[in-house]
C-alpha cells in the first residue's frame, strides 16, 4: 500500500494520546499506529489499542464533565492529542439524549425510554463523530486529502470536516444519488466524484486509488484511517451514559450498516466499565436492519456465525450495505448480551418515522425509523423487555430523506381563508 | 387527534419568573401578563417588562453558568418560571459559536469573526428559541393548542414544539410552499392547514380566528403569545457574550424579516450591561435583507423613519417580509449604535451560501446567505470595520432551502470506476 509508508509511527511529532498500537481483531497481532487497516498476517480488521490510564476514576470523570461538550470531552479515551481542541475541527457530538416518555407510553415501555438523537450533529448525522476521530489521525500522519466511498451522509460529513479542519477534499459516491444528497456533498467545495456504478463500485475503486501513486497522501476516512474512524463511535456508549448520570442502561437499540457503530458502542461500554466510570451491570444490545437489507438479522435468527451477502433494496439507504464487514462481531455482541437483532419493512420504516415524530417531535431519516420499528417489533414480540430502561439511537435527520415520508405526509386540508370553510373542512 | 395537556389550565398560579407586565413600546401604558399583543391605549406592540435579580452579577453569571447547555440556563431573564426545565420541551440553544478564521481571512476581517449557527436547533432554525418561549407562556395561560401563520421554518418549529410540550397544533401555511417545507411542517402529526392565499392571505385569516370563538384557547406564537415568544431572541445575544467570555463584540450582523429578532438581541445586549454580566462598550447593530425584500434596507439608505411596505421577490423566503412590524425600530437601533442595513441580491446569496459553506464547512439556508452576502458587502463599502471583532448569525439550515443552490452545485465529474478515468479527467 503506497500510503503505508507516508508517515511511519516512529516519527516524534504523532501524537495519538491513550492509544498506542493498532491490534488485529482476528489474531491479536499488534503494529504500530499507522494509516493501515488490514493485519499484515491474516487480514483481519486493525483496531486502536491504548493504555489508559487507571485507579482515579472519580479523577477522570471530573475531567470529562470539566471538558467541552463536544466528543473532546472523552479526549482522554480516544486515539487524539491532548490537545486536540486547539485545532479546528466541526466539534460534534455530546447531542441531546431525550427522555421519550410519550413514545414510551405508545410502546408500552415503563422502565423508561431514551433517544440519543444525533440529528443534532454539524451535518446531521452520527457521521460527524466517526470523521471528526479520522481528522485527526490525518493531521498526525500528514495527509492532505479526506477521501471517503459514501451513499451521502457521510460524504457531506467529510467535505464540512475537511474545510474546517483545513485539508483538501476528493469524495466519490454512485453517480445516481438524490440531488438533496448530490447538493450536501458537493455544496463544501471538495472535489466530489461521482462513480458510474453501484456504491460496490466505488468501493472497489477506492481500493484501487490507495495502492496507486496518485492516493499517496490521501486519507480514505472509511478505508486506511478505519481503524480511528470507528472509535469516534465510542463516543455515543460514552454520552450516553454520562447523559443518564454514569451508569449503563439495560437495552440499548442500535442500527447496522457495516455494524462497525454497534461493535464500537459496546467497546465503549466495556472501556468504561474497565475505568470504573460506571458501575459493571448486563446490558443487551440489539440491531436493528431494514427487512430490504437483512443479512445480520438473518443471520442471527438462523443461528448462524456466518453473514451470508444480500443485495440491498430498501429505503434506508444509509444502512443498506449488502456484506457488513462487521455482522459477525455484531453477531457475536448480540448473542453475548442477550440482545437480538431484527429487521422491518419499508412500510414500518415509514410508520416508525412518523410515529417518533408524533410523540416526540423528532424527525428522523429513514435509519432512524429502522431502529425505533425495530424496537417496537422487538417488544411486540417479546425480544425486549419493556420494564427495563432502553435507549435507541437516531443516526441522523429526517430532511436528509424526505422523500421516504413525502408521499404520505401533507396538509389535513387546503381552504380558502375564511372561518365557513374552516369549519367547513370539520376543523373548527 | 389526542389533545394532551401536560398542565390543566389554570389549575396553578401563573409564574412567569422575573417578567412582571406587558409594556406598550410606543406609550409606554402597563398591561397584566397575558395572551394579549397590543396597546389597548394606543395599538402599539407590547412587550415583556421583567424585574430582575440585581446588585450580584457574579452570583447570576456563575447560576447561567452552572445551568443547562440550552436556553434554560438563561431562565433568570426569561418570562419563564424557575423550574422551566421540569417541563417537557424541545430544550433548544447554546448553539455553537464557531470562530470563522478561514472566512475572516477572504473577507479581509482582522479583528475576529465568528458565526452563531443556529442551524444546530432541533428543528435546524432560530425558530425553536422563540417558540420554546411561546409553549411555556400557552403552558401558563392554560391554552391547549398551539398555532401559527408561517412560510416553513416556524410551522415546523410549532408542530414539534407541540408534541413534545403535550399540546394540540393547527398550523397555517400557503397552500404552494415548496414540498420539503410542507413535509416537515406536517410530519409531527399536528394539523396542518393551507390556505389558498398568499401568506398575507394566511396572516389575516389567522387574525381573524383569534377573535373568533374557535380560536378559545390557542395560543397563536407570533400573534397572541408574540410578546413571549419575540423574548425567545434575547437568548442569542445572552449566548453570544457567554460564549465570547462574557463581553460584547464589536458588530453583529442580523438578518431582518419582521426585525423582531434584531430587536430582541439589542435587548438581551442592554439588559447584559444593566445587570453587569458585560462591561458596557459601544456595539454596532447591522440588519441583512435580501434585495427583492429589503423594505427596512431602503428606508435606512433613504434616511427616512418610515418603512415602505414591499411586495417580496427573493429566494430567501424566510426573510420575505414586505411590511415589516418591526422595521422602524431596526432603523432607530441600526442608527443609534452606529450600525447600517443593507442588501444583496439573489445571486449574491448563493455565492455567501457557497463562501460560508467552503470557508467553513458550515451549510446555510438561504437567510443565512443574506447575512453572510451582506457582511461581505458591508466591508466592501467600508460601512463595517474589519479590523473589529463581528458576530454574523446563521438563523437555518442549508437542507431547508437547497432549491437555492442545487442548480449551481454537483459533481466535479462523473467518471468510470477506473484510474485512467480518474487521471483522465484531471484529477490524478
Amino acid at each position: 500500500m503506497a500510503v503505508e509508508t507516508v508517515e511511519p509511527a516512529a516519527s516524534t511529532s504523532t501524537d495519538f494520546g491513550p492509544a498506542v498500537a493498532l491490534s488485529c481483531r482476528e489474531c491479536g497481532e499488534r503494529f504500530p499506529l499507522g494509516p493501515i487497516f488490514a493485519c499484515e498476517a491474516c487480514f483481519g480488521p486493525l483496531e486502536v489499542a491504548y493504555e489508559f490510564p487507571s485507579g482515579d476514576p472519580e479523577g477522570l470523570r471530573k475531567r470529562i464533565e470539566a471538558g467541552p461538550h463536544n466528543i473532546w470531552r472523552y479526549a482522554p479515551l480516544l486515539p487524539v492529542p491532548a490537545d486536540v481542541t486547539s485545532k479546528p475541527n466541526l466539534n460534534p457530538g455530546f447531542t441531546k439524549l431525550v427522555k421519550a416518555d410519550r413514545l414510551a407510553r405508545e410502546l408500552g415501555v415503563t422502565g423508561g425510554l431514551h433517544i440519543k438523537d444525533d440529528s443534532g450533529n454539524p451535518t446531521h448525522s452520527f457521521k460527524d463523530r466517526v470523521v471528526a476521530i479520522a481528522v485527526e489521525a490525518a493531521r498526525n500522519f500528514g495527509l492532505t486529502t479526506l477521501s471517503c466511498s459514501s451513499t451521502g451522509n457521510l460524504a457531506g460529513a467529510v467535505g464540512a470536516a475537511a474545510v474546517r479542519a483545513g485539508f483538501r477534499s476528493c469524495v466519490f459516491i454512485p453517480h445516481d444519488l438524490e440531488a438533496g444528497k448530490v447538493v450536501m456533498a458537493a455544496v463544501y467545495g471538495g472535489e466530489l466524484v461521482g462513480i458510474e456504478g453501484t456504491y460496490d463500485d466505488v468501493n472497489r475503486f477506492c481500493s484501487e486509488l490507495i495502492g496507486d501513486p496518485i492516493g499517496e497522501g490521501w486519507g480514505f476516512t472509511n478505508v486506511n484511517l478505519r481503524p480511528y474512524y470507528g472509535e469516534g463511535s465510542k463516543t455515543l456508549a460514552y454520552e450516553i451514559c454520562e447523559q443518564l448520570g454514569w451508569r449503563l442502561p439495560d437495552n440499548i437499540v442500535i442500527p447496522i450498516a457495516s455494524g462497525s457503530q454497534l461493535t464500537k458502542i459496546d467497546k465503549g461500554l466495556q472501556e468504561l466499565v474497565k475505568l470504573g466510570l460506571v458501575e459493571d451491570k448486563p446490558y443487551k444490545i440489539y440491531g436493528a436492519q431494514a427487512e430490504g437489507c437483512s443479512p445480520v438479522s438473518t443471520a442471527f435468527k438462523a443461528g448462524h456465525d456466518v453473514v451470508r451477502p444480500q443485495k440491498p433494496n430498501t429505503i434506508a439507504k444509509s444502512l443498506a450495505i449488502g456484506n457488513p464487514a462487521d455482522g459477525p462481531y455484531v453477531l457475536d455482541i448480540a448473542r453475548r448480551t442477550g440482545g437480538a437483532v431484527e429487521d422491518v419493512n419499508d412500510e414500518q420504516v415509514v410508520a416508525a418515522i412518523k410515529l417518533l415524530a408524533r410523540t416526540e417531535g423528532i424527525f428522523a431519516e429513514t435509519a432512524g425509523g429502522v431502529t425505533i420499528g425495530v424496537l417496537k417489533k422487538l417488544i411486540e414480540t417479546g425480544q425486549l423487555d419493556p420494564a427495563a430502561e432502553t435507549v435507541a439511537i437516531n443516526t441522523g435527520d429526517g430532511l436528509k430523506t424526505l422523500d421516504a415520508v413525502a408521499p404520505t405526509t401533507g396538509p389535513t386540508a387546503v381552504i380558502r381563508p375564511t372561518l365557513d370553510a374552516f369549519r367547513e373542512a370539520g376543523l373548527g
